[in-house]
């Protein structure tokens, strides 16, 4: 694989411009701080190819459904995350020549992203068409400290002349999403005002009617003195900025700060909304560049001390575990109740929609082992607020009595995806959220969480799988037809095992915590059904191929051709862009764990063996063209203690978008899967099992590496674990003794232990 | 059910002008010649609601393809019948008063359809704001005597007063498509043209470069008295119109003669298309309205000669087969090796494309039996033309070495439909244009098509087919994954029992047809294809329920909810208006025959009681929502004698248009499935089956009949048949003895026997 970027542990680093790099170049230095974000486009303009992404977390515009061949049920509308107003802008001119390196020569080049800091620096020399020759160097964050505050510091130096140079930092709020189904303009102004050196611009979403204000303030200094100046105020449609015209000395540095407030009505009130954001941008400035930069820095300290994985011997998968944790929790930072972890993040519009499975399934284990509880509660309570809407999507599809099927895709909690062998068949998806709760809870013992808000969603879920069943009188068993398991090269299948299985799971489970977890409170099942979900449990078919251990991942999975992925010729990967839909689909090739999914999820159900035989069964079917598949593998592997294919699949999820394996980093990083690749780590080398009160640990070492560290969160404390070739050394860092189990031996970890043990 | 309109054994008549059934009439009233055809749009101005369109059969547009979730193998295009040039146009105004029907006060109404003579005909009386009273009567028709000449007679005469009236006959070729998937534009203006009581547009089609020249020439009496006119021309882009004030005097008809000449470059040179239609207005002009309407009569009175069926004591059953007959020879006639027919013919865009596999299964058998040899085979070479498109198509979905692939849906042979389910799935399409062939050849025993083109057709959808198998270890037995059989409420099914039936007949039928058939001739097979096809012939897949004679429609059908469609709640019909797509696919209900097309495709290869059992094991699953279900349901039923049930499908399908069953005759009229109603008369009532030499007839007599009567084509003969209450009395017209098995015994019925023979 081609490595796109310089290897360092904590920074991305690129030292050369390469115009043809440049979108992915922009994905891969996104920043954000959970609120917004931003792709690494330039401040100042650039006419080549690059995808424009600035994105308010919540703010969304429900584009009109594109569809070739109406289907009854199919949502009216996408919900999709807007691009919004661009605030980095800061357009220069020297000379009347503007500023643009898709123009200029480009001299020198320079672009780094400090993971460690959550900062964006470019320098660059560059020389104009008259011979004029500037030093630029820029630096910007996206405060995680005060999440409605950006703040960048421009910085021009005239190598080789003195003269005036013209610059205009602007808000722009005339921006399209490149996605936008019909081409249409979502924002509409509402108030634009430039002020001396300030200015602000209020938009609204149609139809959606949110309102983002953004305001910008800055002060210029020359070296290292403010310089007073006096700018023109322009204003035109959704847009405004200052320009100003300064003569500049040769070889002196001059800088522009500027100091950017972004609210929404997602928190504050529309009615002060403007007069709110310039609040905020004058106190950004009284605060200073510096100081703003100091206290986002030490958010993000405090965030790497909990989540950061230390890897000795492999830089590689040293950088690109740290890529991957500071992407996520740029991402999501679990403040805002609103928001959920979209499959892009704030790197870029592909697949709309904010919230998929992928955030149960993948995105909480990690929060729920390297955040407070409250995060992970945070995402639980994101479909807590969103259980009528489940309940109206399934009773669209002809269910009833408080049944609920969750969306494949949503915004709001209505779905917006529209292909019927997805939105409608992928149900597996209620299972991962039913599990998520499980886990939570596994975790916390949030016992007031399970009766508050956790069981309805768990019997709102259970009604719909006791609805979805049919009884087979051929196979005097239930079944359920006509669906898509996670594995989605295939579509339209029957008794998918995984879906039987988490369906047959959410039934106990949610009969558990009614009847006996919540035993006194008062039950909120309804007559009869306790009676027929236990007869569903004890009547589902789980398909298996005979004399085996092995699941079958479908009825009709063995009347397929076997032939291992191995021996796909190279030129027809991946097949998604190389087969038609119906050759995919009728091929045995695998494109994410699906029977996998369910051992991996209910590991304790299954002895090793057979989860030995499962793995070693599907995984040579499997192509990983998901990039949530090889996390799920690598975890696998691990347990079954196949070193060497758990490391495999640990390189094939950590460096997909760093590395762009699938060529379509530019379109923007996939962020969920990422949560996957700490879980590969933690979960799978590590061997990291957790029940409240209960910690086990049963690690492996890849080969290379000399020893690798993480911190756990665990009944809210913190332990450390380094696993080296000598053994495990663990620190408790918590105010209790904490009782963990090392390949299955007992060990007693002292409270506030800084110091580390072996074990 | 709603009668729409009067019941009448050759007329459709409508009393009363009812604004809200105007769209629905504009379809029912539609006239056609096979080369265009026309919609009841009304000639004067009609700001109402309507659907205004103007076909002309081979001329389509490749509209951009509207698709939300691109898959592989999707087609960029999908091609379109063009609305195109409004030739009916005759606007008027009395005292700068637009006649307008949805304006003026309807004082009476009256539209007829003639069916024996193919003539439009209405006639209205109408006040003015201003009182004015007029009273109209237009007559028009598309010449079946020359396809390339339309007539219009338009009279005008006041009622209550004298004065100035308008005439504005005009040619407007700005018209877009209703289902234009983005809006678009097709046509581009050539050539315009305004003369003295004349005028052309030459408009050519946008990608794909098509031209239509419509040139328009008229005369205008005075009761009988040809009057001399003087009129403005006008020229706009795209249209051409005269427009003359004439003084009418209170209680004189004045009528203008309208006559156009549609030509295309389909079968005209594009150097001279407009000289052309210039020349060819002119000649219909010289003509005259009433010679020219002479000649289309008689040529309409040919083809009832052949295709008329006399039903006695049931006139609702009477005028829809009339009606019925009259739509299929309006659409198609077999004149031009490039058209096809469309599933709306030229009375609606809906579906777009003009060959779907109806043309196969259903109209072939129709014009195989009332028309000259030449037209089926004409329906035959369009597809062989296609045959390397076929091949090409097959080639991006996977397939090499020469198999064919039919689309699915084609104007040109390349495919144009984007459901992944129907496109790359419903492959059985391929089996019914093999399967045609064969039942051409039956009928005709024309083996030198069958050598020079049907051979190779066949060979290639033999080569699919053998490559679409796969061998299953699990079953021993070549199977079919992923398929949609004809019940389209299946989906990515595997093993459909009527696909892998059809699969295995176009094997062997390919070897028979080139290993004995054309023994004589080279065969076209390559090495080891024969041993290959053998060997899946005897051992593909054909799944069965155990214990029966029950053919299982797909793996899986078991497993189903077998609950028949009687107790499906009425206000849940049809369903899929009411249910969304996955409900309907994981339940029992089947949209059209499945298996049961199999068992009347391949009757012989079954007992009677085989077929029997499995109709009435599908039927009470069969919810009938397509066209194309009730036929082969009816015909059946016949075959096992089950009179009743026959008779409740035939009901179904003859007046589905006229009753407007679906509320749907708006957009268009089903055109392919009204084949399938003169089959269930023919095949099913009279129960005929036609070998080359051999014509069997085994007959019932519904019950409220007193008789039914039709001619068959057989060996070029016309043979008479009329089944009634005391047998079936014959006439064979034609110059050869022929012998008839009639309910199984011989009869000989001598040559240019005219007389009737009873039986």
């Amino acid at each position: 694989m081609k490595a796109l970027f310089d290897l360092n542990e904590w920074k991305i680093i690129e030292h050369n411009f390469d115009s043809s790099k440049q979108e992915a170049a922009e994905s891969i230095f996104s920043i954000g701080n959970g609120a917004f974000g931003q792709r690494a486009n330039f401040e100042e303009k650039y006419s080549g190819k690059s995808l424009k992404g600035s994105y308010v977390g919540g703010i969304y515009y429900p584009d009109k459904t594109k569809v070739g061949w109406w289907k009854n049920g199919y949502p009216k509308y996408f919900a999709k995350v807007l691009n919004s107003c661009n605030w980095i802008g800061i357009n220069i001119e020297v000379n009347e020549q503007q500023l643009d390196l898709a123009i200029c020569q480009v001299d020198s080049f320079y672009r780094e992203l400090d993971m460690y800091r959550g900062i964006l620096t470019r320098k660059f020399v560059c020389s104009f068409n008259d011979g004029k020759k500037i030093e630029v160097e820029s630096v910007r964050f996206c405060s995680m400290d005060d999440d409605e505050i950006g703040a960048i510091s421009y910085s021009i130096t005239p190598v080789n002349f003195s003269g005036q140079v013209k610059f205009t930092p602007y808000l722009d709020f005339n921006v399209r999403n490149k996605d936008s189904n019909h081409n249409e303009m979502f924002w509409e102004e509402r108030v634009k005002k430039a002020y001396d050196n300030k200015g602000v611009v209020c938009a609204s979403t149609k139809i959606t009617n949110f309102q983002v204000a953004v305001a910008m303030h800055y002060s210029f200094q020359k070296n290292h003195d403010e310089v007073n100046i006096k700018a023109d105020k322009i204003e035109k449609e959704l847009y405004v900025s200052n320009c100003f015209e300064i003569n500049l000395e040769k070889g002196s540095k001059y800088t522009l700060f500027k100091y950017v407030s972004i609210l929404s009505n997602l928190s504050d009130s529309e009615l002060s909304l403007t007069d709110l954001a310039i609040l905020k941008v004058n106190e950004a400035k009284k605060y200073g560049f510096k100081k703003l930069l100091c206290n986002h820095e030490q958010s993000w300290q405090k965030i790497w001390e909990n989540a950061d994985v230390i890897i000795e011997g492999d830089l590689k998968a040293q950088q690109a575990i740290r890529f991957n944790i500071f992407q996520l929790y740029q991402t999501y930072t679990g403040k805002n109740p609103k928001l959920n972890i979209g499959p892009k993040g704030f790197t870029g519009e592909k697949y709309g929609g904010a919230t998929y499975w992928d955030t149960e399934a993948y995105c909480l284990p990690f929060y729920l082992k390297t955040a407070p509880r409250k995060v992970a509660r945070q995402l639980l309570l994101y479909r807590y607020q969103q259980l009528d809407k489940a309940i109206e999507n399934a009773e669209k599809l002809g269910f009833s009595a408080g049944a609920a099927l969750y969306p494949m895709v949503t915004m709001n909690g209505e779905e917006c995806h529209n292909e019927w062998e997805i939105t409608f068949e992928e149900i597996h998806r209620n299972g991962a959220i039913a599990y998520a709760i499980y886990n939570y809870v596994k975790h916390t013992n949030d016992i007031p969480f399970l009766k508050e808000y956790g069981r309805e969603v768990l019997i709102a879920i259970a009604r719909f799988w006791s609805q979805r069943v049919n009884w087979s009188e051929q196979k005097n068993k239930f079944v359920i037809l006509g669906v898509t398991g996670p594995n989605e090269y295939e579509n339209n299948v029957n008794n998918n095992w995984y879906t039987n299985y988490i369906a047959k799971w959410c039934l106990s489970y949610a009969l558990e915590v009614d009847t006996q977890i919540l035993i006194n409170y008062k039950s909120l099942l309804r007559k009869g059904e306790k009676q027929k979900w236990q007869k569903i449990i004890s009547n589902i078919y789980l398909p298996k191929i005979e004399g085996t251990n092995i699941f079958l991942q479908n009825d009709n999975f063995l009347d397929k051709e076997l032939i291992p992925a191995a021996s796909l010729p190279e030129i027809e990967l991946p097949l998604n862009q190389h087969w038609s839909w119906d050759r995919i689909l009728r091929s045995v090739y695998i494109k994410q764990a699906d029977v996998l999914q369910g051992l991996y999820f209910f590991e304790s159900d299954f002895d090793l063996n057979t989860i030995s035989e499962n793995v070693n069964y599907y995984e040579p079917f499997t192509v990983h063209e998901s990039s949530l598949s090889p996390c799920v593998h690598s975890i696998l592997f691990s347990l079954i203690k196949d070193e060497k294919k758990a490391y495999e699949m640990y390189l094939r999820t950590a460096r997909l978008d760093l590395d762009d394996y699938n060529n379509e980093v530019s379109e923007g990083l996939h962020i969920t899967s990422m949560a996957g690749t700490w879980l590969s780590i933690v979960e799978g080398f590590a061997g990291v099992r957790v029940k409240y009160n209960e910690l086990r640990l049963n690690p492996i070492l890849p080969k290379n590496w000399k020893s690798y560290s993480f911190n756990i969160v665990h009944n809210n404390q913190r332990v450390y674990f380094k696993v080296h070739k000598k053994g495990v050394s663990i620190a408790n860092n918590g105010n209790d003794d904490l009782v963990i189990y090392l390949n299955k031996k007992r060990q007693l970890i002292p409270s506030n232990n800084q110091k580390e043990i072996l074990c």
